[in-house]
């Protein structure tokens, strides 16, 4: 049994003069979700944020951007091709690609390579690759009007965490998963108070939940198979700063054998536990203004590593 | 440039009543070679064993077994098939398949799955993964006759060495790589004296040699495209007791950021320095007698990880 949880993420932030991308409507997100080979599953909003729960995690859309997370098999690259196609290339101030190594590559339906061309035959694209190919890895691709600035509050913070271990595992078991055991074991109230909630539990299992309060965001999508289980927090809540209590309360509760940070205008997510050893970092400054930065963390002790019977 | 080092190995034993593997002679073995879609590039003997240098990787082939190893994105699968098919399930005692995660799986011409299937076609064929699949893993397939029992002196060693650094690493880059230089710096003639040596320098880059002396055998290859460089030695000398100094030694000399061992009936390989961690370790006891064991050990230094542009 196996869910590729791993996400594709797509952030675009439109022009000033570009209508409100709420006012497309969910109809057209609809169709763009489709595009991705995901469904629209529920919605809740507020005052600056419509926020989207789909079949395979999240959109996000507030008037002058929108932020789109697929994981599975989906391909993110097409709602990304069909958004610029639609609102064409001049209503775009930036526009950024993520793709994480996947569990299971060749199980996708496009690699990276395949998504780098689709996307530069649209719009100028910078791309690279963070870390190395037999260890964590992100692949970034951006492109910027010459001259975007992101504001100076425009931060995004990812925390990635692998292989949960402790009670947290057997909580989120497939055969165990229960909606109010997890929202007890993520304790959300306390984790993202005030925020408003949607969250969903999926057959046999996984959980998603999306959280938007005023302008911020948090979504966390729980993959709980054994053998590849996988949970993922992201939001614009500063969790290098003022939100970092978060990090370690996650840590703490979901005890990742590794876990990794991708921020972008945030300061490293690095808590000091003595049970982890961050093993890899890097950096890279996009030339609109974004630093983006990637690190990869370990459980230091010797772990008994998985036999699985094919 | 990219290039896959990681290999594909099978190991075959024949019943004691079947001919010499070694009368088969040469055009037999190079049309296996070439059903896994490599060549024959040249071979030594003794007088218990011919050894074949391949264009992606190597062939050992003795009177009641053999062994090839195959890298890049090779068919090891359809040599295994037919050789089987050719000698027959009746001429096998002990059928092994390994198969280790790859860099660029997508790129492979075959899965696991695949593999693993097509063998099973012909062999009734026990199979495991060891350790997770976001960091290093490997694929065993294996299928014994019901009274096969291992050789006491029967062990293999296998240490691969991931991200290789300082001297070494200049000194295997693509640009500057010499044979005398690449000689002098494995220092062939102190890690294997007495052994017949058969060695080739690829173009662009990359280096592989053949090493034999009685029964014994070692092998060694080198992949130095830097972003995903990777040296592999294979072995049945005893790398976990008396030659346990060869791992020391090619650990210092090469400075892997990562390295795994892979053991059949062999101590494990791990000399206490001070700059690796062991992080992952298991074991499997396969029923006719070989305990498997595999372990990944890592620098424990903050990696400052590469930033690749695309």
């Amino acid at each position: 049994m196996f869910f590729e949880g791993s996400e594709k993420k797509i952030e675009i932030v439109t022009r000033p003069d570009v209508p409100s991308l709420r006012t497309l409507g969910q109809a057209y997100w609809k169709q763009l979700v489709e595009k991705a080979h995901a469904e629209i599953l529920s919605m809740v909003s507020n005052e600056l944020c419509d926020a989207y729960l789909l079949s395979e995690s999240s959109l996000f859309v507030w008037d002058d951007r929108c932020l789109m997370l697929t994981c599975g098999t989906t391909t993110l690259v097409d709602a990304a091709t069909l958004f610029i196609e639609d609102q064409g290339v001049a209503a775009i101030d930036f526009f950024s690609y993520q793709r994480k190594n996947e569990y299971q590559p060749h199980l996708q339906r496009t690699t990276i390579a395949h998504d780098l061309q689709q996307l530069r035959e649209l719009l100028p694209m910078s791309a690279c690759q963070f870390g190395y190919l037999d260890s964590h890895h992100h692949y970034l691709f951006w492109s910027a009007a010459p001259d975007y600035q992101p504001l100076t509050d425009d931060r995004t913070s990812e925390l990635l965490m692998y292989h949960i271990t402790g009670p947290a595992a057997l909580r989120l078991n497939c055969e165990e998963q229960q909606l109010t055991t997890i929202r007890e074991l993520l304790d959300l109230k306390t984790l993202l108070p005030g925020f408003k909630l949607d969250d969903f539990l999926f057959q046999p299992c996984g959980y998603s939940v999306n959280a938007i309060k005023e302008h911020h965001y948090a979504t966390i999508h729980i993959t709980p198979q054994q053998s590849s289980s996988y949970v993922s927090f992201e939001t614009n809540l500063d969790l290098g700063g003022e939100y970092s209590w978060i990090v370690r309360r996650l840590l703490d509760e979901l005890q990742p054998q590794s876990w990794d940070t991708v921020g972008f205008n945030c300061a490293p997510l690095t808590p000091k536990k003595a049970e982890y050893l961050a093993i890899g970092s890097c950096a890279v400054d996009l030339e609109c203004g974004y630093q983006v930065i990637f690190s990869h963390h370990l459980d230091h002790q010797l772990q008994q590593l998985p036999v699985r019977r094919l």
